[in-house]
């Protein structure tokens, strides 16, 4: 094998490859980077068996051959080397040479044979959205997925297409997030990513306009970026029914300012930190909402604004949960729909019909 | 206690008087700041015994009092208020208030007759010189100090005033580091700061041409920057004579480039880090420096152009040594001074006076 490219493109795709090896698999070889020379193309291919990374780059390819060669080691030998022209070729002994100027380093390589096949997937693109779009979704609702492993189903993000939408949903037990954007699609489809490695492919997805084309398979999620493809295996198992979760009704419904709510309750929570149950309570009467905690560390007390539609109401909340929704909502005003101090509040923009939140309340006695 | 100021002024201070707040006594009194009232100014101290720092700010002071609150709790809690005037006033049971806009909350204060005194110093400004320059003395040399507590005196940075010269040393048996600035002073003194009280001082120092004022006592050194005034212990004991570590003549002298040298030996050392001996070897000869390394790992070798005065020589380092020093030398064309391959190496500036790096070489057989 023997290819020349320009380093600060080799040093992209190889970044791109390494966000699937995450070293936690116990094969040697899949602490490696395949790389495949072949008709002026580079393809890198990085994996942990639940995920893989397949990206490309056109380069001058003078001998076609595969290798894989140590990806933390090849990675930080290309982003030391000044920006000039790269060769790379395999040389005895097992060893591939990396020449830049008068840099030159010798680096033992692995056998290609060993490193697992990708599954073979059929592509057949059955949706399209921009990335940005997506890899906010992504964002919107990762959150929400559980962190324990008591029921697997719930580490993982459901994407889910149904009546020309597509929704990712994630929930743990006592929040729910759910983000929804249009699709050009009349399928009815349903697969669960695991949340670890959707957390990667978001960091792949570029902030851009640029679409990706997403296929499913029984087992299989491929997204493909054009110069690139992520793999990821599926959770098995049932989802719950997350739509009966969510309440079609509710007595009161509050609008106020998404960032002077965020506020009050991140100072509020301060106060609540002690013994982890980050308890603040919220009393809603006369378009204000006042806010308080109270523990040995000390008391907190906040006075909100808001617009009232219904009946008032005292409920109290894990403030982390809230804070957690608050963070990644982007439109400035917001709703909650509330219907008891033991029912479900529902977190909403105003105005952008794209979100759902759901978060449980906490039981305190006498409030 | 009652005194009302503006947040973000509050805010400043308190970051600043925090990093004397390490938590590492066990004294809960010094996990608090004390507050000051008096005289139409606020005081804020705080203290780890071996590090005090004492900074205030102008303040509508309606009455006046002093009380310690807890430093974490206080400092996010402003930190979290919005951009506003904060009235801080104490209640009953040793409660302080916090009011600022519709934000309310209470925190339990501690008594300041607990808190340690600082140290009486009687301020004699020994020494003037800019924010600036001490913040990089104290940059240029603290990375040299030794790590472990077998000789504590190493773990210091010494102040020595000498021949109208500021000399600031670190050195830790393998490298020592010597920063010098013209003063206009002819006394002699000598005094051996702590490392780690040293590095929160370059904290506080800002890039700036305001001056900082030195005294030093006995056991103490003060840095009285205006508004803020450090206290920090010295280290007791006899600081080596390093002026006789470091040679006077040399066989070999070599002018170069610091980026490009430091550029081969990051390079070098990828392949060096194996067994922590992280060896690279340099073969300096005809105007040509050749750095190879070589382990398990790989091999590699970097040529660099040099312009040399004196004789050929093979010698070798531990690379991280070396990348400590050319990562925070700041002139580009530097020189290495050296005699054999067993003898200490020295890097100076080219233009500039202002440093001497000496870095010992690692003996290898038959090299």
């Amino acid at each position: 094998m023997k290819f020349i490219c320009e380093k600060s493109k080799l040093q992209e795709v190889i970044s791109t490859a390494q966000k699937a090896v995450t070293g936690k698999s116990t094969m040697t070889i899949l602490e490696g980077i395949l790389l495949i020379a072949r008709n002026d193309e580079l393809t890198l291919i990085g994996s942990d068996i639940d995920l893989s990374v397949e990206t490309k780059i056109q380069a001058n390819i003078l001998e076609e051959g595969s290798i894989v060669v140590d990806s933390k080691l090849f990675g930080e030998l290309i982003k030391k080397l000044p920006n000039s022209e790269v060769q790379v070729n395999t040389i005895e002994n097992n060893s591939l040479e990396i020449l830049c100027e008068k840099s030159k380093a010798v680096l033992k390589y692995m056998n290609s044979d060993e490193f697992p096949m990708l599954p073979k997937i059929n592509e057949n693109m059955l949706l399209t959205i921009p990335q940005k779009i997506l890899k906010n979704m992504i964002k919107g609702t990762i959150f929400a997925t559980a962190q324990d492993e008591i029921r697997p189903i719930l580490t993982g993000v459901k994407f889910e297409i149904d009546n020309g939408k597509l929704n990712l949903v994630a929930l743990d037990g006592l929040r729910l997030a759910l983000r929804s954007e249009p699709v050009e699609n009349d399928n009815t489809i349903s697969a669960v990513i695991p949340g670890k490695t959707l957390s990667e492919v978001s960091k792949i997805l570029e902030d851009s306009e640029e679409n990706v084309n997403i296929t499913f398979t029984p087992n299989h999620i491929l997204f493909n970026l054009g110069n690139t493809k992520i793999i990821s295996r599926l959770l098995e198992g049932e989802f719950i029914n997350y739509k009966s979760i969510i309440p079609d009704e509710y007595n009161l419904k509050i609008t106020l300012k998404r960032n002077e709510f965020y506020d009050c309750i991140e100072r509020a929570s301060l106060m609540a930190k002690e013994g982890n149950t980050n308890l603040v309570k919220l009393d809603i009467q006369d378009d204000v909402m006042i806010i308080t905690s109270d523990s040995q560390l000390g008391k907190a007390r906040e006075e909100l604004n808001v617009i009232m539609q219904g009946d008032p109401l005292k409920i109290a909340f894990n403030a982390r949960f809230v804070i957690d929704v608050l963070k990644i909502m982007d439109e400035e005003e917001i709703i909650l729909e509330l219907t008891s101090s033991v029912s479900p509040c529902i977190v909403r923009n105003k105005n952008k019909d794209n979100c759902t939140y759901l978060v449980l309340p906490v039981r305190v006695m006498g409030y």
